[in-house]
C-alpha cells in the first residue's frame, strides 16, 4: 500500500455503480460508521464486530492492521496497539450495497476479545420453556 | 424450539452478567436493531450483514429461519418467503457484550445476495494510487 497519496473513497452514484462497479464508494451512517466485521482469514472462524469510520477505515487500509472507532470511548481504536493483539490484514470485502465490510484477518496476540478468549461469539443463543439463554459454544 | 410461549429476553444487569453469564440480554441501539452477520454453517464463508430488531429476533428463534428488520423498506422482512432463498439457522451466537449476532445458517434457494451471487460479500477492496477499488473476490 502507498505511503504518501491519501487515500480517496468514490462518490455514490447509481445503485448499479454501486453494485457492480470497480470503484470503493462505502456507506457510513448517520453517525459516520459501518460495521465492519473481523473473521481469522485461515479458518473463516467470526471474531469480532466493530465499527469504522471514515478515517479509521483510511487508517486501516494504510496500515494493513485493523484501526475501529470506539464508540464507547469515541476515538480512533488501533486494537493491539496497546495489547499487542493486533489484527494483520489479509483482505477487506464488501457488500453489494457497500455499507458493511469483512475483515479477513490474522489475529496477533493472545486472542481477539477482552476477556481473553480467541473471539467474542463464544456463547450460543439457545431457547428453551420460552426463555432466550446463552451456552458456552464449541 | 417450543411452540406457544413467547420468548422472554433477560434485562441487561452488570457488564460481569453481560460478559460471562448464560441468560440472553441482547442490546439494540438507538433505532432498536442490532447486527447479524450471517455465514455459511458448513464452509464459514461469510454471506450476508442485516439488522434485526426485537421482534425479528423472536421470530427466528421461533421460526428456525432468518427474520431480519429491513431498514431502507422499515419492515419484518422474513428472507426467502418469496423467493425461496431462505436461511435455515444452525445456530446462532452472541458476542461479549451482546449486542451483535453471527448466524451460522443453511442458505437454501439460489443464493445470499439480491443480485444473485451466493455472497454479498464478493469484492476486494485494494488501493492503488492513493485511490481505493474493488476486484471480484475470488
Amino acid at each position: 500500500m502507498s505511503a504518501k497519496a491519501p487515500i480517496a473513497f468514490a462518490a455514490r452514484e447509481s445503485k448499479q455503480a454501486i453494485e457492480e462497479g470497480l470503484l470503493f464508494a462505502p456507506k457510513f451512517d448517520e453517525h459516520g460508521l459501518m460495521p465492519a466485521f473481523a473473521v481469522d482469514s485461515e479458518t473463516g472462524a467470526p471474531l469480532m464486530l466493530a465499527y469504522m469510520n471514515e478515517q479509521s477505515l483510511k487508517m486501516t487500509l494504510e496500515l494493513g492492521q485493523a484501526v475501529y472507532w470506539s464508540r464507547s470511548r469515541n476515538q480512533l481504536w488501533h486494537k493491539g496497539a496497546t495489547s499487542g493483539e493486533f489484527q494483520e490484514i489479509i483482505d477487506i470485502r464488501t457488500d453489494c450495497d457497500q455499507d458493511a465490510l469483512v475483515l479477513r484477518v490474522k489475529q496477533h496476540g493472545g486472542g481477539c476479545c477482552h476477556t481473553k478468549r480467541p473471539t467474542c461469539f463464544y456463547r450460543v443463543v439457545k431457547t428453551a420453556d420460552g426463555e432466550a439463554l446463552l451456552e458456552p459454544a464449541l
